[in-house]
């Protein structure tokens, strides 16, 4: 699709970047879309951890994982996403990914908590490789998704050594989707 | 890199859309970088339009193409893009790009005008195919830069039936450049 979404986009750029044996973090496992795209971009000697505090979600991501073959690569894990680091234990990531808003299928009034997202995101920050890259879509134009989307995107552009994009459609109603994009310079 | 720059961006994303035997414009040639990507990709039946005011530019795209080998593939018009649609008569492209600002290494003081810009884009638009491509780079730090750029974004979102995305980097200090990527569903 031209211009592709940017959850295509995404997977576009990042598939380029996450080399074979690489870590990497699906912080909102959802559908698991991005979970399987990660789970292939590692390889085979690879390693993903995806998390979500949904049942629902896990189950999704597990069917899907097994479908695709790719059970075996990735450490699935029911829980809050503000608590990766913990999760993660001592590996380091090359990548982690985020896609805030409701579970699709689900239920709407579930969606992703700004003061939990934030602390996820610096969390992320934190334990990503020097190099590392950070993605995060966000969904302005959901209930509460336009203060979670500002917040994100001040946090992001706070922190230390960090180069990020932006893109996003434009709609002429109402907020779009969008996709910002950080590499841990530091 | 990644992220990559809009103009990077541009050309990753373009270069699938272009098929072998096309038409492309390029309505800034600039330094010739935007004309002799779209040559590529237009293979030896295609054909590029490169139209740029300044005889310099003119001049060192001619350089930049003969060096390439596709100086064929190009016919070069020294003059307005506003009137790219008399220069490209009867032929009607599948991709027109724009790349605002000044013509790096030349005079900043010769500098995209926003009235004869909003002219050559809204004619772009007419004389594309439907499904047909415009992309534009915009950089809204260069002086005068930023009325120009919000006034290009505010005119492809006017279009009707255009599928529309933004991309650009996120500064702290000062505004940067972003690119806007449009399919014409029409």
């Amino acid at each position: 699709m031209f211009p592709p979404l940017p959850t295509e986009l995404l997977q576009l750029l990042l598939k380029s970047e996450i080399a074979i044996g690489d870590f990497a973090i699906d912080a909102t496992a959802g559908n698991g879309h991005d979970t399987v795209f990660l789970a292939q971009a590692v390889g085979e000697n690879g390693k993903v951890l995806a998390i979500d505090i949904q049942k629902q979600a896990i189950d999704s991501t597990t069917a899907r994982l097994e479908n695709a073959g790719l059970r075996d690569r990735v450490h699935l894990h029911h829980g809050c996403h503000s608590e990766l680091a913990k999760i993660a234990g001592e590996q380091r990531p090359r990548a982690i990914v985020f896609n805030l808003g409701y579970l699709p299928g689900g239920d709407h009034n579930l969606i992703t908590q700004t003061e939990k997202t934030l602390k996820a995101i610096s969390a992320a920050w934190e334990i990503l490789i020097s190099g590392g890259l950070l993605a995060v879509v966000c969904y302005p134009g959901h209930d509460g998704g336009g203060d979670e989307a500002a917040a994100v995107e001040f946090l992001i552009t706070s922190f230390a050594d960090h180069h990020t994009a932006r893109y996003g459609m434009l709609y002429n109603e109402k907020p779009a989707p969008f996709l910002l994009l950080s590499r841990k310079l530091g």
